[in-house]
């Protein structure tokens, strides 16, 4: 059993994390620190993890963690870059689920985060986790970024037909869906159920910081700048994060095929029967991403639907993927159980 | 005191027209038909008209629907044009709720509803109610098109830009999202609790019927076709419509200032202020429509942002303020309650 | 036109006033107080105000508050009781829709909100806002402590019960269900919609402050110590209290007539039919209660069920009611309103 | 790998019952039967169940059935009794998760149920599915009548008062409260979200049919008849039972020991830590029910917190508890899963 500790995990990733890990077979939680709850078990916080999990949380202690096999840093931005190099030079692998390593242009992280980078020596080194792209550079990889929830859903929406070069790299649109789980467990008036939960609104349409990181991710994959415009919306509900991409291809592509057939031999890919339209249900508390692309009326306009649950696919169970190949287990360990419906 | 009727009142544009004509101090309601539940009381259906709607459902009958001045019908797709006619020979003034009217253009209207029209020569005759392109034919006129409720989020949201020629007519994207109560007061699995409370989907992403009502009025605004792609999906909430419109436009244009004139003397269309994003809760229960319009970037794309009541300015609330306008009352006469928050 | 003032109007109860106040025909809001917003336009923070109230916020200010005729405090509880003094004295009548003058054993006030009450000289000549018990002396009150929202539920729902001694004093259980508009609009982890929209629990079971304001109502109406056993619960949606009280009678009474008498003229409490079960929806943004008394199995056993708004009858409408009462306006003045459904 | 049959499969407790066994070790789904929806996939109709479950709903064939294992009938009332003796008599073992053979006394049932019995001679055999009282008689059992979602919850909460005398037999109180899940996945106007996603009420306030079936139990276990008010409640939600049980006990008993001692070593019911308040969602999806024993104001009455998720532990979780135990396997095969939060 590989021993794992998890840094921070008092946001809805932390305890998500846990969930997962809690029935892994491969892995064993030894270490869950929470500078603010030290001291007080984990499952006082979470009752869902009564039985599962019988830690407390704990002060972060590099001796301690350094004793782990891989530390997930379920904290805010800025953390990770912090404490990471210790673990890493003590042999310890990370997993980063916030974006601290995420965007390989400093300047363009700094300005999106508002901070001075404190570990870009790492940054170049760091794996971008998004294993449908980077499989075999995650397997060896001792610090791996794991990617943000609508960039997740937006790039594999995507990868087909711009791998594919059956769209340009101009005018894209991504209109973008979450759940209020997204903005994480902060006391804040913004998210109070009273506030968002009969109510629906864009937000940051003006700029948000999944923008940089899905256009890094895309333009990497076709050697040129990607142009795309990205609006984020608000949703009254927890779980989920539904994609709406909006692009152009020629009619003599059968795009039904080539995603079938880009994500067939994909583990957590779901290419649905051809005019489906994917609802975030479907995979809700899964490590699936479902897809369909549609082409209104036969024309040249493609829109691709794609969702995943934001808090796994677009999180921790994304993370725990990354995990299994850093450590050699099966991809889709702890990741099997299907989505909850309804 | 005007009298009204209301034809099939038991749906939620019908409860909804009858909350607001409750209070109106302008008109009564005399009759209220509908088939199925003649004898009952309309109170004991919905019972936060206690106390307001004195009356109880009655068997649809020309002869004392005559005696009224103004009829609306709040029935399914097809019930309108089969009684309108005796209705408007007998002197009575006819706002339809549903489409019967809304598409000029036969051959659409027969392929997109699937049934044969019964009053084809009613149908040229017919007014568009969309007050903001159509008041001052809307006054004199004796048969009123209700608009859609995407139509009528999506038009607001884009007549500035089209009437002033600023975007073009082509690549229009919009990507519109509505609470169930659109989808109305049938027994459905797809709009139970358990099946869309904790989901969030496209759906008629290849088509929906709304998509020729906007193309035609937007088109006649500009005097040639406008090409647009429209997704609507559907809201784990009740009500509320958000439009999310895709354009581009010259970045000489002064898209706040356009927009704040365009619709300076609209009693229902507020323009946000710059930068801001509407939330379909600050229309809850009103006739408004909020908008705003943005350039993520100050670059050419262009976002405009536009939510409405869907069962208010997107169909009882609309209606209403036709009536105001074919009676000669004052244009917000029973629709100047503040919306609903939270 | 009176002219009215709210100090502390950034929370649910002060915006909900203002919703209620703004198309009012007999007052005018001329100060809204809040020393945090002060400067910032009322409407920016509660956009459905947009047109409505073309106020800022202000500091609070003695001198000003005292120009008006009256004043509602819609602030946390602890801070009327040091401000109120100061403009009764100088003629402006006051209504405290928080706690400070609710409950007239100073001891027990004192226990159950944790501070020492500041005016208790006050505490004694404050009138119980609830008009059903205290009209007459609300008339010409100058400080009215308006009730809570529990309370008003549950009292409203015992009342003509133990008025006439059908019911004994003992052994009353009220389960009260409330929206999370209750809990305020402060930032707070467990009332976020990630923590609170998919999930149902009781909280202070053992013992809530509502518990002896409920007590104290029950026990001044039939002249001994009422024991209530009260249990509230946290609902997934924003507005809405229901109660269901349960309690013994002889089978000679007949239940409904009784409630149907005590309630014949009062404009805002509705006994609906015999056998109904209430909706919270039926009430949603109206100030009414609705009520229905049952006797499952025809037995002793009375279950009576009671619904309001809990940010309406529950606060700012009652406040409104109590408002029109002490201005010598009609009761109902700005509250006609009917429910808001769907 | 025994072999798994399933009646009916296209309501909540079958797609539930598919969920779990999608990744039971022990057991296999070979027949989904759906008179319906013969001939289409499994997972066309659950979207969650693609990649899991390889089959197509078939019409209910004896002789297919009869290869099975054991059969699981997840259908309307009145089914399960026309089919199960066949089966019963080819060796098939049967689990009815409907409420056909839960009722001993034939009249009771028949009243309640409307219907006459169609093979009285199994409902004496039949054994009440609840493992904590009668895990000895399941495990040999051919029949086993699953429990209702509300008695469920309610039993299990009473039970240690009533096992060891600490309450009287009269005067029991349970104010239960439900997701919309209970109510099935049958079109209906009551529980579209629009009706019920924004509303809370009580429904059969004067007799439900899980009353009867609660109090046999509970009679069961003292010998004599137990007196029971049992009022149900619809939750804006989609899953969840929370029981709020009022009672009354001598000081001198010590309830948190109590309920500790007679769980502990339940598999699927957790006595929470003392002054605890349950919630719904810590059972989420989970098998577990979540109990707190509380005596307000530590008098005589006592207030027991249940809460379970009714689609598991109130039916297909406790449906697949019973089958383990039936096929000799361990009891909570498949049902190890934490709860699902948030």
């Amino acid at each position: 059993m590989k021993k794992i500790g998890i840094v921070g995990a008092t946001g809805y990733t932390g305890v998500e994390l846990l969930r997962i890990l809690a029935t892994h077979t491969g892995v064993e939680v030894s270490i869950v620190t929470s500078r603010a709850n030290a001291g007080s078990r984990v499952d006082a916080m979470f009752s869902n993890l009564r039985g599962y999990i019988d830690l407390a949380f704990s002060e972060p202690d590099v001796e301690k963690l350094s004793a782990c096999d891989l530390v997930f840093f379920a904290t805010p931005n800025g953390i990770a870059m912090q404490h990471s190099k210790v673990l890493l030079d003590n042999g310890v692998k990370v997993i980063d689920l916030a974006a601290d390593y995420r965007i390989k242009d400093l300047s363009v992280w700094e300005k999106w985060y508002g901070m001075q980078h404190a570990t870009p020596e790492l940054v170049e080194s760091a794996v971008y986790g998004l294993p449908e792209i980077n499989r075999s550079h995650i397997k060896p990889a001792n610090l791996v970024a794991n990617p943000g929830c609508y960039p997740t859903a937006v790039t594999l929406g995507l990868l087909p037909l711009l791998e594919k070069g059956v769209i340009s790299a101009e005018g894209i649109i991504a209109d973008c869906k979450s759940g209020a789980s997204g903005a994480g467990r902060q006391a804040n008036v913004g998210t109070l159920l009273s506030e968002a939960s009969d109510n629906f609104k864009a937000y940051a349409s003006d700029g948000h910081r999944h923008q940089p990181e899905i256009a890094q991710t895309l333009s990497l994959l076709v050697g040129k700048e990607v142009e795309l415009t990205f609006v984020p919306h608000l949703l009254p509900m927890i779980r989920g994060i539904h994609a709406t991409l909006y692009t152009q291809a020629s009619k003599k592509y059968d795009l039904q095929a080539l995603f079938e057939k880009r994500y067939a031999n994909e583990p957590f890919v779901d290419v649905m029967p051809e005019g489906s339209h994917p609802e975030t249900r479907s995979v809700k508390g899964s490590n699936i991403c479902r897809i369909s692309p549609h082409r209104p009326g036969n024309g040249e306009r493609v829109v691709v639907l794609s969702v995943i649950d934001n808090l796994v696919k677009g999180a921790a169970g994304q993370a725990v993927q990354n995990m299994n190949l850093m450590l050699g287990l099966d991809e889709t360990m702890g990741l099997t159980a299907p989505a909850f419906l309804p």
